[in-house]
């Protein structure tokens, strides 16, 4: 049961949390839009993989069966893909460059002083850029943030695989913005919390 | 030195890395206004205390030494209170209510299933209503990721105090985003990455 009553309490994960505080729901939904979504040298798939990773090192079942489910559609290596990368990205079947960014998202999962010059100098020698480390530090940072908010708030986990696969099928068809329950048009970012 | 090339190398802590990608600059910069300016039932300065603990305890020194700054600013204890704080909130001198949301924040700090329903009912005794207990989670979570975002790649930090007492001065005058340094006449949340 959340430690918070939630009006909305049918949503599960984030969903009554964002119905409950508008105010920063959309911020959060326009940054995870941003971060998994729009132009980045790592494709949609590869980002929701580090988070899939990042949430499985946080123990956040929500956002681990979620963004799994976000990954397995949008790789060619589907679920089992998502499952051995998250039971260890070291023999997982990824190129070396992925690799090495999945391991540089599991030190920021452990923290900010846990990544080492060692992490970036293995990205860079198997050819990742600026922006790709960039990128892979601040998705990884970011679901440490929604980890703890979905967790640290306990809201609940449905144990249906078909109402992740559901999500992801919205997903695919719209945005976070969209899955987050907020009209886009009707986006005013200065209108602060709730 | 930062582990990738800044272009905006004169801008300390997270500053360069919203140049560097402004693309989610945007939004990082909306929830931050949002979550610690925007109406809530904590104060700016009790929000800013938050912070500066949570980024104590994740060892960031950058975000501990500027929203330090930011809290002593804000509240009437200043800078000894915001030390105490940051040494161990359970002796600092505060009140109980706003002592057992630290201590919330302090368990989400170590990860969203480390928060028990124990933190919650401490602070709910204390007459901390569900907004306040949402708030503190959503904030200690979110610098959870800003800390990452700026200590795992590096960013420089400066040695002189005035440089954090210059930007309380900033933000006090204006808000998060112009302290970010982006027109919020220019604000354009579907814009995506750079």
């Amino acid at each position: 049961m959340p430690h918070i009553q939630l009006e909305d309490s049918q949503r599960p994960g984030i969903g009554g949390l964002l119905a409950f505080r508008p105010g920063p729901a959309r911020p959060l939904l326009d940054l995870a839009e941003v971060l998994l979504r729009k132009a980045s040298p790592l494709t949609p798939g590869e980002r929701e993989l580090i988070v899939a990773l990042v949430s499985s090192r946080n123990d956040c079942q929500w956002s681990k069966r979620a963004h799994g489910a976000f990954a397995a559609a949008q790789l060619p290596g589907g679920r089992d893909l998502v499952d051995a990368v998250c039971h260890d990205p070291e023999s997982a079947p990824v190129p070396e460059k992925l690799k090495s960014l999945l391991q540089l998202a599991a030190a920021v999962t452990e923290g900010g002083k846990a990544v080492k010059p060692e992490h970036v100098d293995r990205a860079r020698a198997a050819g990742a850029d600026d922006v790709e480390i960039h990128d892979t530090v601040l998705v990884a940072a970011a679901f440490c943030m929604f980890n703890r908010y979905v967790s640290g708030l306990a809201t609940s986990v449905p144990d249906d695989p078909a109402v992740y696969e559901s999500l992801a099928e919205t997903l695919l068809s719209s945005d976070y913005r969209t899955l987050g329950g907020y009209p886009r048009q009707a986006a005013d970012p200065s209108s602060g919390a709730s």
